[in-house]
């Protein structure tokens, strides 16, 4: 056998870079050469509706050297996140994963897979979320009984229990905190009401996951979806998700295959272990799951009853601010009012674009205006994970009374 | 109007966080409780197929702060990232943009905006790719024509030209490298072929961009997509996209929705400014996109010119050292042959998991195994991006010999 050096130059006939037969190769062009320059991002305090900051613990988690995306390391870290999920959840289920992708990546995940074409879906629809599930199970076949409340309200549970007894429908979509709004949906008895009624209970939990009380298995909740971005405090492009052994039994019986690919949890379930095996499907997003992992150590490590106390004192803190300032929530009803998302009526006459402006050129905080049916008529503050501290909320409250006083209205 | 100072908690009537009305609060259950303490992760060098390790400048990138997925200067990171990706596409097209997902994030957002179902897609299919294209066409109603070649070859001009030629299919697919086999497609010729039959040409580069030669306006390419966790040097969880006006036309004039709502380019497009304003679909990868943007300005610092040779020069030297040790090629023709993912043949004999493993446990390098049909038959090595250096190369040479030695092949 050869002993050539290593570093001898191949052979001409092993690889070459020379046009293949026939193929045109033009000089590149510079015309687009670029970006330039390192990138520039400025520092400010997210005090909207998401994403939020995240702790210097999970930045520099991002840092650590890249491992493959089938390496036993990996899947080791795989596991402790669906540990951590099973916590923050509040589940045994063994049926939990990060989809790859943004909370949106989670919702249509669970659509693609709890509904057949031609089923029903109930979508329990009080603002920007439910309207985007009645698109998205349109788009998967399904039969979509829309069902709307007056603006900045919750749905009862009497008409939740109407639509479901009469419809029977195979999904229930209900979103425990519409960030559109401000409005925390209860959850009360709908385990049970789906139950009698071969009914799958799916929730968003986008914006409240670690924020507000969830109990998944003793709620009887079948499937949940949220956002890496936002209590969680991890960068966003992770959904983590929840099924129950009732949604994993629908999704191994169904009749029909799913119509995604990327997401079909048969095969994204199978890179995560949910059949025993490790199979891969897709590049796991090997970073940012880092960085999920280290924010969900740190919720462990803080502890879920902590943390929905933490935020509930700052929403409290705000509220106290806010009201001293004559400002008002938005929503009516107290019992509906969530405390991650806070929405604050805009006083007649008030500019409230300037009040954000002034908010983010003085003092580089973000604090939001209304999204879809209330833009124009609220603002929105966000209380979420590592931003959910007294001062911050100071500073909030600092930029809302300069930006008051700037029109006169303090 | 009231002075109160705004520490004052909130009167009671504001926000509480009492149970709701029927709401069951179970005490929180610390049976799943964690995961706790730091995370760990082991240094390695990934000189598979993908992921490759980053440059300490990208990773650096995803630690700096949070900006909210519409604020102005994250539109400007954005299209800084669109400029950086009409370089490497070498395209005028104004139509990029990163699918918010790994490499098949970026394969489904091409089928399901470019096929409306019973529309023919003729899917040259050489390896895993191809397939997993087969399958998801399918899944969106395609009429699928399996166009396959022998193992471990590419197709001819000649071959394709008769299979758009009697089916004009509305997408002609190909993978421009075939990683579970490390074949090159030449692509030479086929633009004007799908212009003349009314085809668009759908180019998979996850394994190629960047490290050899693409000319998408040149080379009449229509749609392109890829993934930023390989030559391109950035984590996993973008896929770079590229439309032609073709195909840009094609997903206006849809007679169909496109069955998926996160990959759908109509609303993503108008996220990334396609038609001229931002629209609000999803929540940007924020840290993961930083990565990527310097990622794509170190492209832009060394040159494409520059970066293919390196990748052609590492991958030489890389077969020198192989020939050296009676090592070769598994892909029989030699314009056949790609550069960012080499096909070792495992010779008669020889256990070549026993040498992947000792790579790994002596020198911390990843060396790897086939994939689908090429299991068992021939080792992959990576030469992509940042790892493509002389040193790197001669670190996965040490551990080859290293491997044949213990096994008394050296």
């Amino acid at each position: 056998m050869s002993r050539r050096l290593a570093a001898e130059p191949a052979p001409d006939n092993i690889v070459s870079a020379a046009p293949r037969p026939g193929e045109s190769r033009p000089a590149v062009s510079d015309v687009h050469r670029g970006p330039t320059g390192p990138i520039e991002v400025p520092s400010r305090l997210l005090m909207g509706p998401g994403p939020a900051n995240v702790s210097p613990r999970v930045a520099a988690a991002q840092t650590l050297p890249l491992l493959g995306h089938m390496h036993p390391p990996f899947f080791r870290i795989m596991d402790e996140i669906q540990q951590g999920l099973r916590y923050v959840f509040q589940t045994d289920s063994p049926y939990t994963l990060l989809v790859s992708g943004t909370g949106h990546a989670g919702m249509e995940a669970c659509i693609a897979n709890l509904i057949e074409p031609g089923e029903k879906i109930v979508v329990g629809n009080k603002g920007i979320w439910g309207a985007r599930v009645t698109d998205l199970a349109s788009r998967y076949g399904a039969d979509v009984i829309d069902l709307q409340t007056p603006p900045a309200t919750a749905f009862s549970y009497e008409t939740l229990e109407q639509a479901v007894t009469e419809h029977k429908p195979a999904v229930l979509f209900l979103c425990q905190g519409e960030s559109s709004t401000g409005v925390h949906q209860n959850l009360a008895g709908l385990g049970e009401l789906c139950r009698a009624n071969g009914t799958l209970l799916l929730v968003d939990t986008v914006c409240t996951l670690g924020g507000i009380p969830l109990h998944a298995d003793d709620w009887g909740i079948d499937a949940i979806y949220s956002g890496s971005q936002k209590v969680l405090g991890a960068p966003p492009g992770a959904a983590p998700l929840f099924f129950s052994e009732r949604a994993f039994q629908k999704l191994r019986n169904r009749k029909t295959p799913v119509a995604s690919y990327y997401f079909d949890l048969n095969l994204v379930g199978d890179y995560w272990g949910w059949f025993n095996k490790r199979f891969y499907h897709h590049t796991g997003m090997v970073s940012n799951w880092y960085g999920v992992r280290e924010a969900l150590a740190m919720t462990a490590d803080e502890g879920l009853d902590h943390l929905w106390q933490r935020h509930g004192n700052c929403a409290q803190m705000l509220w106290g601010g806010l009201s001293s300032m004559g400002l008002e929530p938005l929503v009516e009803v107290e019992a509906e009012r969530l405390a991650t998302v806070n929405t604050i009526k805009v006083p007649e006459g008030v500019d409230w674009a300037a009040v954000n402006a002034n908010a983010m050129s003085k003092y580089s905080v973000e604090i939001a205006g209304g999204l879809g049916g209330t833009v124009g008529k609220a603002w929105r503050v966000g209380i979420m994970g590592y931003n959910a501290t007294p001062a911050n909320v100071e500073l909030v409250l600092a930029a809302f009374r300069d930006g008051l006083r700037q029109q006169g209205r303090l």
